[in-house]
């Protein structure tokens, strides 16, 4: 399929002339439609609700457009916890998938209201210790270990995740909870993360709506919301097919009315933890080529580098390049596309069919909505840059200003030096 | 060779009673016999200079310890520059070492007279366009291209790094530099990284004196300095053996009598660029053991994750790791030592022996001086530790304060939604 940028040639160089590159920009209009399929895709289930994975891209902005859907927020840590708040998600609309956690982090959560969603039993000593008592609605995660296979030959490997529990260990935590005063209970579990299949969340949803109701047989804890958590892909590639929502939303439906509906337990909530999903295609990475050269490979220099956009670097992930202005040009050329730190990986692409690139081209680098900016690191005292948002009314908003040296330096602010660095 | 930590349990205990940790703590004594070692080893060539690579530990603190040995900074980008200027590292002090360059950042390093070290040779016109004119003083890159063998197999592969320029090209540049106007030439080449081998430097140099040769026959350009670069690296893994400098030193020696001497060179003066080797060693990641999951496979869980030290995450690299006051302990557990990110591949460790760990126990994770504070992200929205230094009087002094949320919000702090980021 061909992937279309959100950006004409002429918007990005309007957009450019206020904010320079690199810089990334998300399509509110996307990320609307999109979720709003989600929704109604899950609309069968009766309180159906999504977490946004706010470790994706945390960006209050852009969680606030979620929020207006009825999207909570799932949280890993003290800060995303407090970016929740400072939106006003609190409650029960905060779920907090944490594992390795302090003390301090399960209190803060348990202080917002937020759904404790326990990675491990000997988290429960822990949760009574930081809160005084154990909060009246939990979660456990659950991790079957072995090899998790789906029918059509994809898998991943639960048994070498550091996550959850094993069933003995979350069949003996809910009836500890329950002991300890616990009265509504959630189950979760990760088992493979971007799948980019529609079988994923229905084989998943086999997983915890069985043991769901073993729980219920062995313990007589009854189980009132199932995570089905994250795992649905974006595809990166041209040649990958979309997951299609609807499909899976059916194929959660029917393993429901299967497994959950003869067991009394049709009443069960159903939550996702979607980050990649929701804003994965709707964020790009837009540079400038503002270097080229023809040495033993033939490269174009970008003003954009890993601390953009670390995926290609590290994991070697292709993201997908359009030149724009250049879309129906042929792909006469093969360049390695590169950022300036010192470190050879750090390339957008390797041996990229692309159409001759000059300097001055504006890239549009697709699918950087998730786990782009948001893994940025400051290599090489690179700066981070600016998030923008494209707003269905077309104009462009700033929703995050880029770092300046400042902040780079911030950490030595209490020191003489810091005067010298940032000539105060 | 058994790798012993510089913090005894009890020194590591009294620390944390002022700096909890997670912190980054470096050997103040470590990183003075090093330095001083080095330039004992290359005392033999009459204008040696080290260049310190920035990029490894951005610390000024750290800088200025290696400052009072006369080395200088190799610097590959704005922030680095500005670093280098803050301790009066400026002139010849600078060598920047940069690639796909902005027109800014020559400008800047040339304003602080820094010596630009020219990555292709389409830059020759960014730099007289950023600067008016040639500076008198500069340095090209070199890439012989194909693949690097030492002759004890060890093999890197520069004929696919983006750096540097062909041999047709670098000889072209100093014919055109020449012309227009500098007067003193530097050659430089990458090879290979974190060798742990003493060849690698005088094979390397090998390379690099005869192509100054000829470069000189070919163009009448005389190359005054000679930039070996960085690469030397340092042994992560307890069964390696360390390089040793002085037979390094003497390696490049002879090849520096055998091939620049006889061709009237021998007045060459030599730089290196060591990052990894100068501070790798005399820094470690202190962490406590705060969490203990006993699921499919045992599992500790530490206060620090990949923003702490990114390299086992990503690259699956070895880093030792010795739990303070159980040196001696048989090493009978088998642990994944995890951080607390929502990606599973945050492990310090996987199936590692050690000794038995119990909550409480401070671990000792070797080798994080270099690539391990300046590659940290704020995944997850997790905050960047502080950095110590371990005097040599055996006094603790903080060279960088810990980050706060407030920090980690500052490029909001344009907005509205700041105020109740940071509560204020």
């Amino acid at each position: 399929m061909a992937k279309v940028p959100f950006l004409t040639k002429e918007k990005a160089e309007e957009i450019i002339k206020t904010y320079p590159t690199p810089f990334h920009i998300y399509d509110e209009k996307g990320i609307r439609d999109n979720v709003k399929a989600l929704i109604e895709a899950f609309s069968w289930n009766k309180g159906y609700k999504e977490y946004f994975a706010v470790k994706a891209t945390p960006n209050p902005f852009l969680m606030q457009i979620l929020q207006e859907y009825g999207c909570g927020c799932d949280c890993s840590s003290m800060t995303e916890l407090m970016l929740s708040e400072a939106i006003g998600a609190v409650g029960d609309d905060i779920m907090f998938s944490s594992n390795d956690t302090t003390l301090e982090e399960f209190e803060f959560c348990n202080n917002l209201g937020g759904i404790i969603n326990l990675d491990d039993i000997t988290h429960i000593d822990l949760v009574e210790k930081a809160c005084g008592a154990l909060p009246k609605k939990m979660s456990c995660r659950y991790n079957p270990g072995g090899v998790f296979i789906l029918t059509n030959g994809i898998m991943d490997n639960p048994g070498d995740a550091k996550y959850g529990m094993t069933k003995d260990q979350i069949i003996d935590a809910y009836s500890i909870m329950k002991e300890k005063g616990v009265e509504e209970f959630g189950l979760h579990a990760f088992l493979a993360s971007n799948t980019v299949t529609n079988e994923y969340y229905p084989e998943l949803a086999r997983v915890l709506f069985e043991l769901a109701v073993e729980i219920n047989e062995k313990t007589g804890v009854k189980i009132s919301f199932i995570n089905l958590s994250g795992g649905i892909g974006i595809p990166y590639t041209p040649d990958q097919e979309s997951n299609d929502i609807f499909k899976i939303g059916e194929g959660v439906h029917k393993v429901f009315d299967e497994v959950l509906v003869p067991n009394g337990l049709g009443d069960v909530k159903l939550c996702t933890e979607l980050g990649r999903y929701m804003m994965g295609p709707y964020g790009a990475l837009v540079t400038t080529a503002i270097n080229e050269k023809h040495t033993h490979k033939e490269y174009i220099g970008v003003d954009a580098c890993a601390v953009n956009l670390m995926r290609p670097a590290i994991y070697g992930a292709y993201h997908h390049i359009t030149v724009l202005g250049k879309e129906n040009d042929p792909l006469s050329c093969t360049y390695d596309v590169t950022g300036s730190l010192c470190e050879n990986c750090d390339k957008f692409a390797i041996d990229r069919n692309l159409p001759k690139i000059d300097k001055g081209d504006i890239l549009f680098i697709h699918d950087a909505g998730a786990h782009g900016f948001s893994m940025g690191y400051n290599y090489n005292g690179k700066l981070k840059s600016a998030e923008l948002l494209l707003k269905e009314d077309g104009t462009v908003k700033l929703i995050r200003r880029a770092e300046t040296p400042k902040d780079y330096f911030a950490t030595f602010d209490c020191f003489d030096i810091y005067k010298k660095l940032v000539k105060e």
